[in-house]
């Protein structure tokens, strides 16, 4: 797998209160966020007792002018940026949601992935409630509502204790801004501060660009209010008050977000991604020697893996394959077809360096193998003489709960095929995968990595993926009208 | 008051059944009723057990292309078209509103204005719902979705019972389309039929486009449900099934349908409106005799009564005043103002007419006067020595709970000043009003009109307009949160 | 015929010289111009030493922006909107034209055709030109170039001695503005003053919304050259510098300004259009009476020449035909087709008063003949007796060679057809057109109108257009290159 | 400099002839040009006797739509991505230009800056000539117009002789496609077979993309004619006739095409430009060691040099700094500024990596200086100990003239600071740069490449920029009038 070949759905978030320029600095936030999402953009910003919000399709340069962030006043801004969803790829599952209910406002992002949507879905629909879109992040606005609690906060953190899975929530009221993380901190979320603004985001990249200092992360389980400064000089304290309201769970990091999903100048999980990477490549590079020419890193996310591979084994990094960074989200691919173009348009291969040489290829993952293949063919037609792939992660086994939707099992190459025949399959000369311990020690895990998806073993309860597909269908047709 | 001096909110609806082309067809539909709306539009089509939705802001022929209309297969449709409303003004309120529940899909479309839709949308958010828009037709949808009632049908029957006000409903679900007029019939809805399918719009005129043909109007306090033809030659009765589980009301068709807002063209309410206005012009030159050399009519709306007053005076007619049809939505403005500039980009004089002569100027009301003074202006500047306002309904003193956002009363000139005063206002050298006897003998009333809006008294409850404007705010600001 | 059944090309200038907001005036000028072309509009400005432009395809209200218009600096301006051409219709015919030559930037817009256009281009073509349009206009920029006269006004003028036809012109360069109209002045071109700022336009509607008044018309053969106030207070004579350098010409102005060209509110020609198109009825009604019951226009075009029928006939004018003023420039018409569509989606018939009735329909002309029919067969499908079809023209013959391009003589009706045949092709019950003896009376001639599409006899030396239309095609084929 | 400090101008062509779906074709290989030019992007095709032609302002993936190659059919394209330009940077400018003449329909793209176009422009000026654009290529056209050869292509080589500076031209008619580099060969262009078709473009990545085999570069001097195969079998030397018509040059190849300006998979020049990057890399560590602990490459253009560094030095390599992949063109800056914003929307250090070290940071070039400033400065912020700015070639202290337009030598930091000064300027602990022989042995050179921009020594005569600047101003002030 490289960048390209959808894992699944991610999102990104971002959080901003007390800046005076509070949607424009989320603009920004998403900006640095891209990468985690890349179908649809939103920012809701909170004026006076008053929410705002502009949201679409596309990329946040494309979609925000300079007019239309002008039409996100107030102090407080709440952003996310998403791929696709557990929800279907269409506008109406673009968040930020907003909504209104009997507190006033209230809008809400997520980054993440219930694993008990559907139940709570059906149980809200059997109560009446009505739904707009098909995101599994809607109940959480549902449960909010019909919470009794007194407060939002209460509220939101009465809708946490029902639901299940992953979750990084963002929740803007005209009053404050609070942010959750769920109890096995699947996602990352952290916090910063700029100015006298405190900012919270999916990656540290969000606050480098706004040059916000890094605090902290949200911790698995906690709950952030972030309130107006109340201009006393109080400071921090008043502002960001945590409570940790959540029964505790496994902290279950998702290591995907290391072994590709993340950007790799960003602090993920308090590390580094950038030298997660690097050391799996440099333990990959142990456990599966090879004897070769040159190590080439499939752009972009497996160059720091490269580099780490190639330290390690004394075998020469080249940039054998050559990425190109003005492909649009379409293309008009010609009638008559041109062979593995999918992955052409993206790549090319540098016939110099990859003429006649053993060469070692390095990637994150391998999900259905078919990107594989045509890029293992592209190096080939490029002219190696032998093709070693080596990855830097344990073979992709089970479907990803917690906000990585692989459909099923089934289109796991790896679920079904051993490395013999995967390696068959690409048509590489040899195929090897970094072991899951090796993975975990790349990450400097003390156990708290969740490693599901190469285990089939979750940290939480989940139904099967095959029972949850025809959901929405199945409610669709429930109907029977006396006829 | 003329079409652009907005008197309020308005809708347009087109619902389809068993048509080969039902997007098509109800495009076409909302294409003759975009007079009714012109700020959003949407379609909805049924296919399978889903439905699909397209819909954005802007005029129906720029929003639906080819391509667009592709993506919406079916058999089965529903339209709408809007333009502002009870809620504001944004995408968020573009009808038809789609959701899911738990009896699967549904969407809505509505004509009107419901009287006690914030009672009503405080209670469901006092029970946990959430809104997405602010309009008054959500909560429709919310009452359909708690019902227990096995059906749709019986769910839309039971939402009905708890609304007030004025409703020109259309529901489509997979299964089928639902129709319905409140009690009093406030607002238009007809059915017609073409081919094997059948129709509901709210005028006539989106039939005679399609090459419907005019059944009857949908009766007040009447619900319809719409299948698809079994195929089985049992034909329309089978296909139409009528029910009338609602309360009787007194009829009480709005008045204004016939004075300005539908198209002339159309039949609504039994009644051809070309044959109405003509008959107020007839009944004004009567009431309101003016010595005077021409007939000015203001178009579009005052031509048809233009006919009748220069008939029955003998004044001849002559089109004095000439409408810019390519205005759009919105126009660049000199810095340096030009006067009157609102009313000159979209109405010229002929000074030929004009010059030296007595004008009779033909309106069908009068809002603020504002632009009533601007036209005045005009025809003055244009060379006419006299000007004699006319105007084909009596003043407007009240405001329209009923799917007419008259803001409040004090912004009606007639509520606060006297006719004098008006004609004064607005500098003309004489001004006279239609009575309101006349005014319903020219729609051919038989005590079946709603005149509220000249008299004050409304045929159900209200609230006053003056209380209800700060609701959602009220709403907003209803967090304390123990600070 | 009526608006929509394409007579042919037409163009609207405007220019602006010494006026603090020129672009914006411009924008507005083409605004009420609006109705002479719908296809393209452009906007050229002059600063400084520079000038700038801004063109694209599309209605003026939607072309133009405020942004759009800040990039159009200075205090002189020149404008055009398009319809088709006596070129293609694409971008590239777009007006006004600006290019740079020797004597610096320059821009021209024309109204009109040039009926030596062909024979100018080819012999600059073989004097090594090349051509960015296909449009005639181009070549009068390459005479200006070639031209040695020291100033260019001069060559302008030079270049005014080579074309022949019909023209309007108005040419903006940084220095000042030039307006010119043909010898025989088939289009008009009039000029306005408001503060203390000169205009030329179209028509006097685009002096009217800008509050400037109308001074006179440039007179056929007349240069008018219009310069920045000095300042010294020397005033009007000094800023617009008259000349009359081209050999006089018969006056032959356009008579379809009046039949249905003009809006009904500008005085054209020195004389108002409504009053034309009134006494063109009213001269019908008295050549052509008819024993009916109602006179109905073909709406906007007919709707003047029917009050002037009415008044004179006796028989009530009623608005019959009701046009939707909302369709776009494309609709999606459905797969299953429509009887009538194309005419359908414009008019709608008003049963109520057409159902037995014997209607006189009124157009202003008969093109091809096939939108009659389907207007015939509409007014028939309301419920018509009978149905008199009375033109304001006489029969169309024989193909505009001045800005109107019929495309060739066999697809004029009537030039095929008598009146009788016409009358039965149409399914009319009868048919009678105006005589060319009231027609030129309704416009009040003396002997100065062009009628030459009623005659074939034109003013000046013609082309058959059936050996022009493949001028471009001959010349792209022209390349044999030795094979 | 990096690939977003400008340094100038450049563009990318490519044409192909005997294509079924030759725009499509053009539009893959523009796809893999676009990194020589996003600001506009045009395909023409020819079919029949006729040209075609889509263009504007912006990507090639988002202004070509499946709709808009639908538009273009034919068996031969041509197309264009630009930059900025020698004219300014509007859709005017836009290639390729298409226009109408004598011989028919022509179309040209140009990459690359003639030297003595003001001259000519003057002349043909003169000659009565009028200029749509302000670009240099449009007098190619001009003089193949002008020629009185039968052909096109000896109209062609008749304007080459009369053009000096760079140009790789291609024209497509009609009936031919042609292309030609000038005698020194300044900007590359490449032939290559995909199926029965013949290919020209800029670099071969573009061939690679459309799986077309690498023939060979277009020589020096040589003009092609490109034919459509006549189906006979007589292979490619019927189709492709080559001639040498042009003086023989000196060969200049472009060394910053090397440097930094084509893609490291392209053959340009007969060399691998990731080969000629390394191997800068490699010189430069030689000629400038420097004791440090990372080398860290300014993405993506000091990539390849950065391996070449760290392995002739045993530095190790570290990407230090990340680039955000997606950079719209504009992006919307906080009112209260960010310090070094402009760099850091595009890269973000990663602190690990440089905290406490000493960098040696590549780059390939330093224009002005100020992007240099706010890189060191990021990386300083990010923690590096000590900054050794190296850079891949010698300083630029002279302009271009050759298709890259850097404005004038004042702005060139090296043409007026010392190495020492501008290491002060930028910042950086110490500077670097390759020599320029090294930078010549680096790309292999056989004293075949022009290194003026370093040395002020130009292979051809060229008017000083500085007297250049105002050539369209002067004409546009010329006209003085009589006043």
């Amino acid at each position: 797998m490289s960048t390209w070949d959808k894992l699944g759905e991610e999102c990104g978030v971002f959080g901003i209160m007390s800046h005076p320029e509070a949607a424009r600095i989320a603009y920004l936030g998403l900006y640095a966020l891209q990468h985690r999402g890349q179908e649809s953009a939103g920012i809701v910003s909170a004026h006076g007792n008053k929410l705002h919000i502009e949201k679409g399709m596309g990329h946040v340069a494309d979609l925000f002018t300079a007019a239309r962030i002008e039409k996100l006043p107030g102090d407080a801004a709440l952003g996310h940026v998403r791929y696709s969803t557990a929800g279907e790829s269409s506008s109406r599952n673009a968040q930020p949601i907003m909504v209104d209910c009997w507190r006033g406002p209230i809008s809400l992002a997520h980054n993440g992935n219930l694993t008990n949507a559907r139940e709570l879905r059906r149980e809200l629909e059997q109560d009446g409630a009505i739904f707009y879109s098909t995101s599994d992040s809607e109940v959480v606005l549902h449960l909010m509502s019909r919470s009794r609690r007194r407060t939002v906060r209460e509220a939101f953190i009465e809708a946490l204790r029902q639901i299940q899975g992953a979750y990084s929530l963002v929740v803007l009221t005209p009053e404050y801004l609070l942010a959750a993380r769920d109890p096995h901190g699947f996602r990352p979320l952290c916090i910063g501060r700029v100015d006298g603004a405190c900012v919270v985001a999916s990656e540290t990249c969000a606050l480098d660009l706004i040059n916000a200092e890094y605090v902290r992360d949200v911790e698995p389980g906690e709950v952030l209010r972030i309130r107006r400064d109340g201009g006393d000089g109080e400071g921090e304290i008043e502002v960001l008050e945590s409570q940790m309201p959540l029964p505790k769970g496994k902290p279950s990091f998702c290591v995907f977000e290391h072994i590709y999903f993340s950007r790799p100048d960003s602090i993920v999980f308090g590390r580094t991604v950038n030298t997660s990477r690097r050391e799996m490549g440099r333990l990959l590079a142990r456990e599966q020697p090879v004897d070769a020419d040159v190590v080439v890193p499939i752009p972009d996310s497996g160059v720091a893996a490269a580099i780490g591979f190639s330290r390690e084994s004394g075998i020469p990094l080249e940039f054998g394959l050559i990425r190109n960074h003005y492909v649009g989200r379409t293309f008009i691919e010609p009638r008559q077809s041109i062979r593995n173009f999918g992955v052409k348009v993206k790549l090319n291969p540098v016939r110099e360096i990859l003429r006649g040489k053993r060469v070692v290829l390095l990637d994150d993952s391998i999900v259905r193998g078919t990107t594989s293949q045509k890029i293992v063919n592209i190096v080939r037609a490029g002219g190696a003489k032998e093709i070693h792939m080596r990855i830097t992660s344990p073979p992709l086994v089970a479907p990803c709960y917690y906000g990585i939707d692989i459909p099923t099992r089934r289109e796991l190459i790896a679920s079904t095929k051993s490395v013999d025949e995967i390696c068959e399959f690409i048509g590489a000369d040899s195929l090897g995968y970094l072991s899951l311990e090796a993975t975990l020690r790349a990450v400097d895990d003390k156990r708290q990595f969740c490693s599901a998806c190469f285990t089939g073993s979750y940290p939480t309860e989940v139904v099967p993926l095959e029972r949850q597909k025809n959901l929405f269908v199945e409610v669709a047709g429930r109907d029977d009208d006396g006829r």
